[in-house]
C-alpha cells in the first residue's frame, strides 16, 4: 500500500489502515521513518483534533479496569475512543502485545474503541516520539478522545503530560502515610484526580483519601490555565461504572473552559514547540556520539577517570575543538 | 596575585588565598575562566584529598544547627573542615551571602574551619562547575572534611550527591503521612539518613521517625557499594550534639569499607566522568543556541507553533543541516 492511499484509508477510519500506520512509525528502520514522515505530512491538513487525555496510575489502582469503564461509558455516547500506552519499562518485558488486549476485552470488542499496546522500545524518546506520532494518526482517523495511558516509571508521566490536553491521575484509596508514593511534581500535572476503588469495604477510605488529596491540592499554587476550583480530586468506581459520567462532565468543563480562554490552543503550540527542541537536543547528542567527536571523546573520557586532567578542562578540550554550522 | 603564587599559598593553607581563588572560579568573565582553570591544573598534581560529605535536608529540619555543631565536632578531633552551600533558589534572593555566617557563628570564628557562602547564580549547570571547582580547590589547601550542604530544591540533591563521597539526609521528626515529603529518589541516594531534633520533647516523636525511615531503608535493593547494614537511620540532636560521635562512627566505617573494596576510588572515577560528559553535553546545546543554526531553529520553532511543520519533521531539518566535526 503507497503512502497516498493509506492516508486516504485513515481519513476514512479505516482501523486496519490505521493500525498499519502505527506499526510504520514504530518502526526504526530508515525507509519506514521516512514513509512515515511522508504520512503525516499528508495528514497534518486533515484538521481533525481529538481530546487527548494523559491518564497516569501505579500498577494496582485500577488503571485498565478505568479505562475500559470509561472507554465504554464515552462510546456510549457516540464518541470513537482510542487508547494507546506508554510503558518504558515493556522494553524489558518484551511488550504488552497480549496484556493490553487481554485486560480490557469489553472495550477491545467494542467498534468504536481502538486499543493499540505499547510498543517494545529500548528509550523513552523513541517512545514518546512514536506515540506522539500515534496520536497524530488516531486524530486523523477521526477519533474523538485519544486515552495516553502511562505505567509512571521515570520521566514518562512528563512525557505523557507533554502530548496531552488533559492529564488524570487515577489513585487508590489509601492510609495516611501511603500518599508518599506520589510525587509532588505529579501532583502538580494533574488536572484531575480520581481516587478509584471507591466501591464496597473500600468506599468510606477512598472518601477520605479524596479529601485528603483535595487538601494537598488546594496547597498548590494556581495555574492560569485553570478556572475556579481546579485541579479537583473526586472518587470513581471503575468497577461499578460509578462517577464517570460526573468526571466526564469535570472534563468538558474545564476543556470548554481552556478552548473559550485561549488555554487551549496556546498549550498545543508550546507542546510541539517543547517536542521540536527536545528532538535537536535529542539528535544533536546522538550525532556527537557517532560523529568524528567520538574517539576525541573517548580518550579524554580515560584521561579523567585517570585524574590526568579535570572534567572541566577536558570538556574544554572538546568544546574548543567542536565545529557546529548549517551546511 | 599570579596564579603560581595563589597555588603555592593555598598548598600553605592560606584561607585568604583560597577565598580569593574561589571567587575566581565562580566568576563568568572569561579571562577569569581561563585563569581559574591554570589555577586548577597547577594544584591537580598535589595529590590531596578530602573526604567530601553531601548533606541535603529541606528548611526548617536544623542543617545550619547540624552543620555547626557536627563542624566543631570534627574540628575538636584536630580536623580541618570546609562548608560549601549549593543553593540555586540564592540567584533569586542574590545569594545568602550574610545568612550562611550569621547562621553558623561559632563555626565561623573557628580557625580550622573555612564557610563559604553560596555564590548566587542563575543555573544549576553553572553552580555546579564551581562548586565542583571549589571542593578542588579546598581539598587542595589540606581540609579533611568537606561539607557540601543543599536546601534540596530540583535537581540540586542529585548534583551534591554526584560530587560527594558520602551522601547524608538530615530529617526533622514527623508523624506518618509526613513522610511523603522525601522523594524515593532522594532515599536512594542516602548513605545515612540522621533524624535531627532527637531532644525534648521530640525524641519519641524522633525516634519512631527513624524506625520509620529503616524500615524504608530495609525495602531498598541492596547497592554494591554499601558494606552489610548499609545505609542506615539514626536519630542526632545538633541543638544538645547528642549522637555526633556515633554518626561519624558510622561515616567512618562506612567511608573505610569503601576504600578497602575499591569502591570509593571507583566512585570518585565515575564521578569525574559524569561531570565531563554533562560539560560536554551542556556546552554543545549551548553553541546550538549561538551558532548558526540558531535562526534556522527560531524559524522552525515558529512554523511548528502554526502547525505548518510537525515538531519532527522541523526537527529532521536541522538535524539534517547540521554538521558537527572537530577543527
Amino acid at each position: 500500500m503507497d503512502i497516498a492511499e493509506l492516508r486516504d484509508r485513515i481519513l476514512k477510519q479505516d482501523r486496519r489502515a490505521l493500525a498499519r500506520a502505527i506499526t510504520l512509525v514504530e518502526s526504526g528502520r530508515a525507509d519506514h521513518r521516512a514513509q512515515a514522515a511522508d504520512l503525516l505530512e499528508a495528514l497534518r491538513g486533515a484538521g481533525r483534533q481529538a481530546l487527548r487525555i494523559g491518564l497516569s496510575g501505579t500498577p494496582g489502582v485500577g488503571k485498565s479496569t478505568f479505562i475500559e469503564s470509561f472507554g465504554i461509558f464515552l462510546t456510549a455516547q457516540g464518541k470513537r475512543v482510542a487508547v494507546l500506552a506508554v510503558d518504558p519499562s515493556s522494553a524489558r518485558s518484551g511488550g504488552s502485545i497480549l496484556g493490553d488486549k487481554t485486560r480490557m476485552e469489553r472495550l477491545s470488542r467494542d467498534k468504536n474503541a481502538f486499543i493499540r499496546p505499547s510498543p517494545s522500545q529500548t528509550h523513552l524518546g523513541g517512545v514518546a516520539r512514536r506515540t506522539r506520532e500515534a496520536v497524530a494518526l488516531c486524530e486523523a482517523a477521526g477519533f474523538d478522545v485519544v486515552l495516553i495511558e502511562t505505567v509512571g516509571v521515570g520521566q514518562s508521566e512528563t512525557v505523557v503530560a507533554e502530548m496531552s490536553d488533559l492529564f488524570l491521575l487515577l489513585l487508590a484509596p489509601a492510609g495516611g502515610d501511603e500518599l508518599q508514593g506520589v510525587k509532588r511534581g505529579i501532583m502538580e500535572m494533574a488536572d484531575l484526580i480520581l481516587v478509584n476503588k471507591a466501591d464496597g469495604d473500600l468506599k468510606s477510605t477512598a472518601m477520605r483519601t479524596c479529601a485528603d488529596y483535595l487538601g494537598a491540592l488546594r496547597l498548590l499554587r494556581k495555574r492560569p490555565q485553570d478556572p475556579e476550583g481546579f485541579p479537583k480530586a473526586m472518587t470513581v468506581s471503575a468497577l461499578e461504572e460509578q462517577g464517570l459520567t460526573d468526571a466526564w462532565a469535570q472534563m468538558c468543563e474545564l476543556t470548554d473552559w481552556r478552548r473559550a480562554n485561549g488555554h487551549w490552543e496556546g498549550r498545543r503550540e508550546s507542546q510541539a514547540q517543547f517536542w521540536f527542541h527536545e528532538e535537536v537536543k535529542q539528535g544533536v547528542l546522538a550525532q556527537l556520539q557517532t560523529g568524528d567527536a567520538k574517539a576525541q571523546i573517548a580518550e579524554l573520557a580515560a584521561q579523567v577517570a585517570a585524574q590526568e586532567i579535570t572534567p572541566s578542562a577536558a570538556a574544554d578540550k572538546v568544546l574548543n575543538a567542536l565545529d557546529i554550522r548549517t551546511k
